[in-house]
């Protein structure tokens, strides 16, 4: 039996989920892979870190358990660890810490997951052609639509297409926000509620201003289509101008406002928008209500593909799920080394 | 440079443009995998076959280059081929003759793409089995939506998830004559449109008994789901029933009606259905019009997944990509066996 250890960077909602989750396919892993997978090491902000080579027992984990004075690149740069996940806040303005510690983790030849994405939307192309040169995975399937292999979905399975363009919906608060408001909430009672049930952050403005879904935008284009650009040259409008009136001015007509991305290649520049969109009823992008999401990738041999997320469920973790689908990746490939990688 | 010599059983409008479509990525496919993919045979029931191991000239091939003594089964016992395509037109009730084509390529340690679901539909897991033991790929992703990579999402980027139902849209030739009798044309010019359009078969009867839709949940069921039922094993109606008044009844409720496919297990039973079902507005299904196909499987750790599938292009062969994708999996494979398979 091998062992694969696994370092998390960041220990909030999504690794205590994935650390469930990762119990629940023990079994799964050692009989699919005979490999035992072991977290060795924890850091997060507020507690400091916690590492032991033996594997850390996480369903009986407690805060006195951590040592303040390991910081992430401590651990990162001197933890025992074969994959580091990173799962830290983001700045979505700078990409950083969470791009340092990638850089550090490739560095060192460590696989790595994100479930951040900025080091994606920031760095994607450094850390891809990094990654390749130190002969390991570099991660992120988790970074936009959660666990929904959109990423893997173009680059596994639509093998040969070239993808010409992308839309969809991305940020789920705001999708929630102007659900509710459709249905009559105010702006702010719909972020309250989004708040009760746990996906909108403490400090929403990211979402309304279109940042969330500009960096989404961005990550999906650098890896799909191979451009090099940042959340800074999304031409991005959020939804903090948009009123009840608009909206049913929007129902009387039969018709939906949906803040849409929308990215494609134009005089072989790469031109990205982010903006309140009215739809038609029958468009896609109608039907999706509160944190559903969808992507549709155009490509020139399929035409186009679209994958729908549905909305949140409180039992279903979807961004722990696409942290464990790479990791999933990750054991395949150190079996089957890829000479697409 | 290597070289993958290709036997097309069957050489119908997927078969063509799959060959054209092949000439169309050549340099990818050298590029890529550093091999030379060569079509080395090609059969059709009216005119016999034609074999050159050094690769036929599709572009200018004429009916005289075919021997009628020729035929499928004698190509695919003696044809020097690596990968054998099955594209001849199915029997649904019988799955007949691809499986035995199928069965006869893998015992001969040749890999297999069948694009006619009768062998999924009918002989998945002994094939399945046959291929393992044999040590070859048997791909089958244009069976169901075409080209759009349904089973490899649920095999390749939903790693870990157990599917517990499947729902779609399947059939594109009844949700055709669905949307234009919603429209105001009568049934028989629906079917007359679509075979002007060249997707309606001459004898639609399969499609519109729910035949065609009832194998191809068969086929999903028995991948996605592992279990082993035929399409007689479905409980199937088809549209024959449905009147104009059904439709404006519907759409005076806000509702479509809609032949839709739903897998799923009960008390440890597969239980699949192909029925015409009443929609709400807002259902994915709904916003399907004319040959739009769409799937939606529920898994215990991702919750629903859907993909879509657009309305034919004329431009686009959805078909043919779906056989060309297979074609780079299984070179994908021969450079780096997986231990899943």
């Amino acid at each position: 039996m091998n062992t694969i250890r696994i370092a998390l960077i960041g220990y909030g909602n999504v690794g205590q989920a994935f650390a469930r989750m990762l119990r629940r396919r023990d079994e799964y892993i050692r009989e699919t892979f005979d490999t035992e997978a072991a977290i060795t090491a924890i850091c997060t902000r507020r507690l400091g870190g916690v590492t032991d080579p033996a594997g850390i027992d996480t369903e009986h984990l407690t805060d006195d358990r951590f040592d303040r004075s390991l910081d992430a690149l401590t651990i990162i740069r001197g933890g025992e660890y074969d994959v580091m996940v990173e799962l830290t806040p983001i700045n979505i303005k700078t990409g950083q810490p969470a791009t340092d510690h990638v850089r550090t983790a490739l560095s060192l030849k460590k696989h790595v997951i994100t479930a951040n994405k900025g080091p994606v939307a920031w760095a994607y192309r450094e850390l891809r052609d990094l990654a390749r040169e130190q002969g390991v995975c570099f991660c992120h399937e988790a970074t936009v639509m959660d666990g929904v292999p959109v990423y893997n979905l173009a680059k596994e399975t639509l093998m040969g297409c070239r993808i010409t363009e992308i839309q969809g919906i991305l940020n789920a608060t705001t999708n929630f926000i102007l659900t509710k408001m459709e249905q009559g909430m105010s702006f702010d009672d719909a972020v309250a509620e989004g708040r009760r049930q746990g996906f909108v952050e403490a400090d929403p403005s990211m979402d309304i201003d279109g940042w969330d879904a500009a960096a989404k935008l961005t990550a999906l284009m650098n890896v799909l289509m191979d451009v090099h650009i940042t959340p800074m040259d999304i031409d991005r409008t959020g939804i903090s101008e948009i009123t009840k009136a608009d909206l049913d001015e929007a129902a009387a007509r039969g018709k939906r406002i949906k803040l849409l991305c929308h990215g494609r290649m134009e005089d072989s520049r790469p031109v990205g928008t982010v903006r309140p969109t009215l739809v038609d009823a029958d468009h896609i992008a109608a039907i999706m209500d509160t944190t559903a999401s969808y992507v549709t990738v155009t490509t020139d041999l399929m035409g186009g593909v679209t994958v729908i997320e549905e909305p949140f469920e409180p039992e279903i973790d979807h961004t722990a799920y696409g942290v464990l689908s790479d990791l999933l990746r990750i054991l395949t490939e150190i079996r089957t080394p890829s000479p697409r990688r």
